[in-house]
């Protein structure tokens, strides 16, 4: 193929990074860049010129999502797309998001100065809100647009000041004409920080997560009695935040009993009336519970749930348990999978196959096309917050194997 | 003695506490009365003018402490005092505190009724601020009286809405002309409500605390490093909240541990991010450690640090410790315990000696003159709560106890 030795230009990718980091910058190289803010519209807007530049054609859709089409020798067949999304977490990194958008953007700057035309056209994207840390939940925009969500019931979402989605978009205006619905697309790419030590750990440069890992998540409620520290005796106390720091430990030894590839974390408390001198008398924890294996984060949460009865019944501590979000594990298409760790092998990047941990707009791609994700190192395993990074080899390396991903789709007839 | 028919009048009792307990009420038979509140600015208004009704001389000192004076034979003398405060925890109960400002209001009444003079003057007092629940710390208004803390200092105390004391003692007209010093004084008395449930549980009706357990208060923080949950193996992780975890279960099992009459408490814990999704980077948590004995206090808090350490050490999140508070154990006057415990003998109440577990303004009372408490059960040990009860028939027990021991001092010469 005469294109295998095209690469990227990876100082021009860094340079686009560096000026996106910019935008919402705060100390510590991290970006607080959350979605529909002023910040946000200036990444937009600065991504938008960007996308003219090269010649796309740009359309912005109902829920803000961005997209900007390369045409092709044959406009009418389904595009190729890849992209992800440039807002950040509060005080987030560098690199979650934005290294997807730039390094496709990247890749078409490539294309397009190499006057390379394929057979399909491409399609960048920018979805809106992925992190769903100011407007919950997350993905929201990419879920609308593969009709797992509804498009009104995501405008009303509110963030803490009381806020409205839809009204925040169009403030920063970027509320477009264009219905927010799926249409026929080839394949979907999205280049991701890794956000685990795996590929850290295990020295590669490229990983293509296999799918999504399935995510159970739980609301556990214990009562104590509330009483005066000093004048009740040990004995016939009613303690909630002993009852819940039996369970957290039963959770965190949870993987190591049940095996496999689960993770399993209590990430949230709260306690009441979480005063030093009073025995808890209410706390509130999450459960979170992942797995490549749907069955198994079931079994492993059967097994922990008996343990809690007989925590909160010892410790006369009544519980009760809400299921709160429960999303089954998403395989990503295995020929696109193999695409990538081939154009690894073929770039003489170390590669490996695995799994994704985090959910990412690629999981409601994943339901209307052929989807597969490219993950770079993040080192020190690092992300969400400000010393999130990645080498910008790594960074170029990344681009070069969604560059030759992307060239492979959009030459298929 | 001629006195030893006498009694209160436990419905007159009853009718002031079901009077008190109208003013801050809330659903649940509860209270919200905090210090320097226009609640406790009406509180005050009515207690004064119960103590104007039966002829006492009230001064109103520099930090709202109010006194009501009985005259006696012999004026000179140094007085006999009894008291509690009329401030209330957040959603607190009916009894706590008030019932010792009622119960010698009681008393005053029951003698003034009886047109009995003693040979002391009998001082009521209702000080300032004991909760400590809207300016910390506790008991501030008795100690600044004790010379223990500095006026100046408790001015400067503000509340969560940075409300200063003093412009809060002045808005509500209670900021007196009196200097906030230390007088002369024969003796201390404070009826108080348990707190606990020893009393109920052992069939007892009047409770004489030997003194005030010691108090150690500690301030854990723990830093772990907060990571994606997905994407982090379990294997590598420092998640800061399963060491809060074990350690929390270390302090609960301290006391069966190490024996003795300690009790060891968490209370308070915060944990950040505190996000579902994200392992917890950074926890802090208090301990409190309470024993009549305050080397044995003092051994249980080296075992339990160094199984923080190790904990600390073994899931590799560094710790820091702050000695928050530290106050030794204080025994009451030996001759006072011992005259109410003889005159529960004579009035036919089962009696016993005890600790309490919690401080009083009685702790800084003790640093001034001889000092002693009356307890009554707390039903279900229940109190800081709307829950918090006490029966009129065992409220009126402790008030004749009250009477007893007063009359006693009073009338040595």
């Amino acid at each position: 193929m005469e294109n295998k030795e095209l690469r990227v230009n990876g100082k021009r990718l860094r340079e686009s990074l560096e000026r996106m980091a910019e935008i919402g910058a705060i100390p510590g190289r991290g970006v607080h860049r959350l979605a529909l803010s002023d910040e946000d519209r200036e990444a937009r807007d600065l991504f938008v010129g960007w996308l003219k530049e090269i010649d796309l054609d740009v359309t912005v859709d109902e829920m803000g999502n961005i997209f900007g089409r390369r045409t092709s020798k044959n406009n009418g067949l389904p595009p190729v797309m890849a992209g992800s999304h440039v807002d950040s977490q509060p005080n987030g990194g560098r690199f979650d998001g934005i290294l997807g958008v730039m390094g496709t953007l990247e890749v078409l700057r490539t294309l397009h100065e190499n006057r390379l035309i394929t057979e399909r056209p491409i399609v960048i994207v920018d979805w809106t809100n992925e992190e769903g840390s100011r407007f919950a939940p997350a993905m929201v925009a990419s879920g609308v647009w593969a009709g797992a969500l509804d498009r009104d019931w995501a405008y009303d979402r509110t963030d803490i000041n009381g806020n409205r989605f839809e009204d925040e978009l169009v403030r920063i205006g970027y509320k477009g004409q264009t219905p927010c619905r799926a249409w026929p697309v080839h394949c979907y790419y999205e280049y991701h920080i890794e956000q685990g030590p795996v590929l850290e750990k295990r020295g590669k440069v490229i990983g293509a997560p296999k799918g999504i890992v399935c995510l159970h998540w739980y609301d556990v409620f214990l009562e104590g009695v509330a009483n005066q520290v000093g004048p009740t005796p040990m004995a016939g106390r009613h303690d909630a935040l002993c009852a819940a720091a039996e369970m957290i430990l039963k959770v965190n030894e949870l993987p190591d009993r049940v095996g496999g590839d689960l993770v399993a974390t209590v990430g949230e408390i709260e306690n009441h009336p979480n005063s030093r001198n009073i025995i808890p008398g209410k706390v509130h924890f999450t459960v979170d519970i992942r797995s490549w294996d749907d069955d198994h984060a079931v079994k492993a949460w059967d097994l922990v749930r008996k343990d809690f009865e007989d925590i909160a019944s010892r410790r006369g501590c009544p519980m009760s348990i809400e299921e709160t979000w429960k999303v089954q594990h998403s395989p990503f298409d295995e020929t696109l999978v193999r695409r990538i760790l081939d154009a690894a092998d073929q770039l003489g990047y170390p590669n490996m196959r695995m799994v994704s941990g985090a959910g990412h707009d690629a999981s409601y791609m994943n339901q209307i096309c052929p989807t597969a994700m490219i993950f770079v190192p993040s080192i020190g395993g690092r992300s969400h917050v400000e010393a999130e990074n990645t080498s910008w080899e790594d960074c170029a390396a990344g681009a070069d194997i969604l560059l030759h991903a992307i060239l492979h789709s959009a030459q298929e007839g």
